[in-house]
């Protein structure tokens, strides 16, 4: 399929083509013989023969596959095969390869050992992005905008308010990548049904040289039914995924026409539509909502299979293998097209601050309800702004237009916004006018203050804010 | 990934590949241009031109998959090289190639030209398919095994029985897909917002021109953002891969050591452990539960992405594609896979009729019991036959051997037999012996009624079963 | 949950009470008895006690769910009870209570009956939901409004093709629907293993008769562990609110502030927002969109429960229960609110009018070009018209303003527009005007013919629409 | 639904009862009051008296899911009729119900709150389930079984083992657990877009006093649009149980009739089946893998809902609510069937030694193999072994009784086991003799280390093992 390049990154493609799984193959039998000969069970020739065959043979990965059709899986004619090439250079040692490990041993243990690449990886996209969405964030600390609920305007915030929400989440993914990257590699290694029986004595301490050897964790026990760690990392990743649809859907819905706050970069070709010379189609946002669509059903897949029967499991196992691979691709070209899309966003302010004029300062009317309330009464006052509202769209003015030729009203208003007991009415101290109440500066909370605090330690043009 | 060969087929990867959408889009521009200019829209020379370079000319699928990235779906980068090639050769003709059409048109008309073909292999597997599960049910129509509830031995039936129940979901969900394939493969054409608006008055007439050309359904209107034929086509293929699963789980049960009442074909090499020589590893059906357990969580996605913003949408429209290339193989190697396993199935009746007899005649006390009740009334026969199990059970004799040591019992058993007012009570007419109440075949009910039922009119050993 | 009224309908949540499956149970006792004795399989007046027993029990439905927790089933400790009940009356009419049935039997066919029902429901609501969508798509048949791809302003449309378009989906599920009902709705009455073995020779009829007597169909087979019928209602249910959810997402779009085209009807207290007097929050969209989101892994998790062991299943069938009421609720939800929002829809067609002058001019480039290609060739008719847009808007002036500047522009097009060869151009023959041009009318291509397309048979105010 | 108490428990139905979440939406009004006088927004006074009202006041729960259809969500009627019922007691107090917040601060801390409870319930459940496995896997730390992968007889290992790999898992997730329990409960408090704007200076004083006083964590920003933190509750969840669902399907699998080494512990009326004597039914591991089987699908749906708009979502917000709470739900109820399980399980020792029997010594043939390798070479002796299995097989004797007719063979074998090497053959030591070869407790491995590596600092009988 022609469009297979927005899901996935070369990158990814590489790390799990047959190679480089045949590749993580042979680093799990050449460190089992190591540990073996390390802890006396083979012959320190045969472990000899056996990494040295392993760091330098080349096998037909398209007859594995072909050959896995029958055997049920790719460890088993891969063994075969190796234990073939080790046998042309040393019969005896041909005797201890894969000795004493099962299918599922080295074919999890592969997979944990391109997953810690892939999270290495993930990780290094994912501290870019926070980088770009810190930077981002910071720029328009103080760049006014509507905030809309339910897709409706409704109160004002800053740009980089939004920004930072998006940062946050980002943020808490990362650090949780970092957990699974640190608890969940583990060595798996126990033999026909995991109780490494053909090892005798020194069964645990070459399963412990082995996960030191690979850099993997070592197990109290064996795993091959307990499938909770890799659970764990393929939620992680969902997790990451969606909050990066969400980032994508809002800047899909800011892109719109009508609303045109901010654009993907423009990118030669990229979006563009010669037809339509008006259009600035989204193209990255688009892959990640995308992506964010397909997310979660391979998590759900991964639940599915983690009912496994006995000892290893008759096909859920199997089940699992392409999720994996399918979910990590999906997250690497998620975390590509999202430091595309934040790396080169344009942002039109001007357009934000006429899109906060839009209703005619009805946006506005709880903060005139509640400068008139101290004076007028909560009710009254609202009753009162219900019907100025009313009146101003009908008569098509400006809410603060219409309220200028209420005299009666403008003196209530003063007073009440110079009357401060509580609340947002300390803005009043600074203006004590109707043009405070109307501007969407003075109506943005704490905005700012939560910039800060999500930026606070993170990494901004290669500094790290230390605010 | 080695494993890659389980979880497709040959035909569906060529199906799938790059060079084969660029086919299909090339047919939709080639019946458009034609469509086109029989319907007076574009000149014929200029027709004629676009026909002959879309039959001759080759794509750099590589380069196309790149521009991807920037243009958002490969339908745009595909179009500006076709339009460059038919310059090429007369500049004039190159203004009316792709005239008046949208990249969704010939993305989504590529999609349902190559599922025209997916369905047709589908079904010509599924036939296949009915064909060896109709054989495997009329050899076995009258072997007797135990039926099985919550894993537990019940009561018998034939193993005719139990294929006959396969065969009728299979059967079912090939008349689905015979029902989608008539339905549900319909043109796309509507220009950039449905409305076919470059084309003016000839638009609906050179749709239904190309629909016939393509032979495909013509729409009633433009279904951009109406993705239920595609849903439908998807759902089905969930369903049938569901039946497909329950196959394979309850072979992947009777192939179980303590069971071994049916085995997968032992193709050289396949399934076996020279490790562990009593091991008869499932394979086919280990691949089909796999299978079984990933399609769901497809259906799923594409159901989620249903939602799809007005004209044409921003994201889910760009889900669906692999979700429906990646099912449509899962459910081509699923029927491989299950011609493989159904085609070669081992049956060991022998092992049946020894399973039959594993409770020593437990299996059998409700029998007893309703022989008895005539005459000793349904509570007391019960609570006998409840007591006489637990005896037996005691000093491990086979219920019969116990029985027949009551020998006021044997009477009332045997004029109960013979009391025949109704149901199940008709099989003493035959034997009116206790030896009746313990022979299975008795106790199989309508099993062999069922079998006929679902043979009628199927094809076995390729002739249609009229009976 | 205070929320939970938001995603049922009451008449669902008494479809699916305790007390109702109950009724569904009883009716399969009754019909149970009554067939046996007609087909001669229990006495006669041991089912006329059997049926009256039926007519008139009542049941502790909490007691049941209690002692459901123990028995596995709810089907086992109402069958005991009723055994109980009808002993009360006659003990031997007790013996013949369920004869030959199992749990399965009376569970799956309570949950086809209640199913149909429920179906018949559902068929109603859409029949209103397809007759509001006729009306509203009939009414704006003509209402111009821009059409909408990726979220980017594209070409004008008609709001009645947008309606058609909901419409054209929705009809296809209702027939779905209509077709399932018919075909899927089926009686389950198999026994212990599906064989009917303590019924002796009657088993069939018996069968059929009972399937007569609930309207139900009969089965070639038992089907205790073929789940594809129930699959194939809840895949069918799971595409009608994938495309409930595309009309409510189309709707929350529309209504937001920037657009505002359209609005849910302001029923008292309805989505209004006090202190935000400008906000028209959607409410029953909004709840579209939720139920939407939540049905597609319903159907997910069916179809994995599909893979059922043997005769009967340990555990997927329990699955079952609750994700067909849930969907089913969900679907009735969702026709409900469906029902609320069109038929109450207010459609703001001053507002589409100015979103479509919303690009000052920019929309119609295609069209100008096209106009400009006889005479000034394509390509350079092309890079004209990008000037053009460029030019127009760095100066903010329409795009119509600026050309009507170009003097030796405007004859060309004129020309260009009189010189009808094809297509779009027939336009020039109404007006030869530049202002036809910048007429959006002129540029709703087929939009209006589609709207008849997808009316034709259609109800529209009572009357079928023949046209 | 009868079947409902299977898939929840009363604890958890009365916790998410509208009654639980009305008082958990007046801890939120109450605290927050609370704040606000504390840090100066609103005045003592009117603090207490909403503080007093909540403590006291009582609500229409059916009034309000009613008013939850019109309003959208259930916030909103409840606070209008909060302030109500505080004005009836103080019309200046009820002006500053609910100051500063919107509907989704209360609704999501509302669940955060009853969330708090969820999980300290599952945690209580879980850690009861632990010690439960553990003591399972203490007590039968050296009972044989065999080993079974792909659903075929492999090697032994102990029950203790196959319990400790189940512990493991289960381990793990409690862990998980109380790491979110820690992390993500999280005060949400924003007001209309997050910004909490119309509580001026003190804003975030006011939201950290609240999150203390609800003993909730604090955020660094408001988290409307970012909803990670639930969805990391929901996965952790998902995958316990996925966990638990192993364990329920391993039950079932060792309860069948053909392998019957475990039982469910027959409560009265539990599981039985009074016509079929010789069935015990699993009940709860049924119960807790149709449970396994549904929230898979719960968890795609959250992580697809996250996909949020702007600063409060339009839907998937609305979503998530049953979805959470369903899953809690059926959480709860596989830990309340789980421990009923594990807590009564029943094993049948005998049975596990006599189905170690079952290949008549084949299972040993690898061992076998290994003896004969040193002295015979591993491909001889492969050859050899494998030529003797088949004979075996065919004569149907034991491989032991065969191999003791192979006077020559027996020689090799007991030289081989005594040329101890390396691995598997230091059993040798001990016995050096045929017998010891076909002895299954010689052929463990490390299923014993492999218990005691697991329980480790696990609580057994009260008493932490401090082995």
């Amino acid at each position: 399929m022609l469009s297979q390049a927005i899901f996935t990154t070369s990158e990814m493609d590489d790390l799990f083509s047959s190679a480089s799984q045949i590749k993580a193959m042979l680093a799990f039998e050449s460190a089992l013989a190591k540990a073996e000969y390390t802890e006396g069970v083979i012959p320190s020739a045969a472990a000899a023969v056996i990494k040295s065959v392993c760091a330098s043979a080349t096998f037909d990965a398209e007859d594995l596959e072909k050959q896995t059709l029958l055997a049920g899986n790719p460890a088993i004619p891969f063994v075969k095969q190796l234990i073939e090439k080790v046998k042309q250079r040393d019969a005896e040692a041909a005797k201890y390869v894969h000795f004493g490990a099962t299918s599922q041993d080295i074919l999890d243990t592969a997979m944990m050992l391109q997953l810690k690449t892939a999270l290495t990886h993930c990780l290094e996209d994912l501290e870019q992005l926070e980088q770009k969405l810190a930077l981002l964030a910071f720029s328009h600390r103080n760049t006014l905008m509507i905030g809309r609920t339910l897709l409706q305007q409704a109160r004002p915030i800053t740009f980089g308010y939004k920004v930072a929400t998006w940062l946050d989440g980002v943020s808490r993914s990362r650090q949780r990548i970092e957990q699974i990257k640190k608890d969940n590699l583990t060595l798996q290694f126990g033999g026909a049904v995991g109780t490494l029986s053909t090892l005798g004595s020194p069964a645990l301490s070459v399963k412990a040289v082995m996960a030191s050897a690979l850099d993997l964790n070592d197990s109290e026990i064996t795993w091959h039914g307990q499938r909770d760690r890799f659970a764990e990392i393929v939620t992680t990743l969902g997790i990451l995924n969606g909050s990066l649809g969400k980032i994508a859907k809002d800047v899909t819905l800011l892109m719109q026409t009508e609303i045109g706050e901010v654009f993907e970069g423009a990118a030669e070709g990229k979006g563009g539509s010669s037809a339509m010379p008006h259009k600035r189609n989204p193209v990255s946002s688009v892959f990640m909502v995308a992506i964010a669509t397909r997310t979660p059903a391979l998590v759900a897949t991964f639940l599915s299979a983690m009912v496994q029967e006995h000892e290893r499991a008759a096909g859920n196992w199997h089940a699992e293998w392409h999720v994996i691979t399918d979910l990590v691709k999906l997250t690497a070209a998620n975390l590509k097209h999202a430091n595309d899309l934040i790396g080169h966003l344009e942002v039109d302010t001007n357009r934000m601050l006429q899109n906060l004029e839009l209703t005619q300062g009805l946006i506005f009317a709880e903060d005139i309800t509640a400068a008139l309330s101290p004076k007028m009464g909560k009710a009254a006052a609202h009753t009162f702004v219900e019907q100025a509202c009313k009146a101003a769209l009908k008569e098509k003015v400006h809410l603060k237009t219409y309220l200028l030729e209420k005299t009666d009203i403008l003196t209530q208003i003063t007073e009440g916004v110079s009357d401060v007991g509580f609340g947002m009415l300390d803005v009043g101290n600074a203006s004590k006018s109707l043009d405070a109440l109307f501007d969407a500066k003075n109506a943005i909370g704490a905005s700012t203050n939560f910039v800060d605090n999500v930026l606070k330690n993170k990494r901004i043009n290669g500094v790290t804010n230390t605010l």
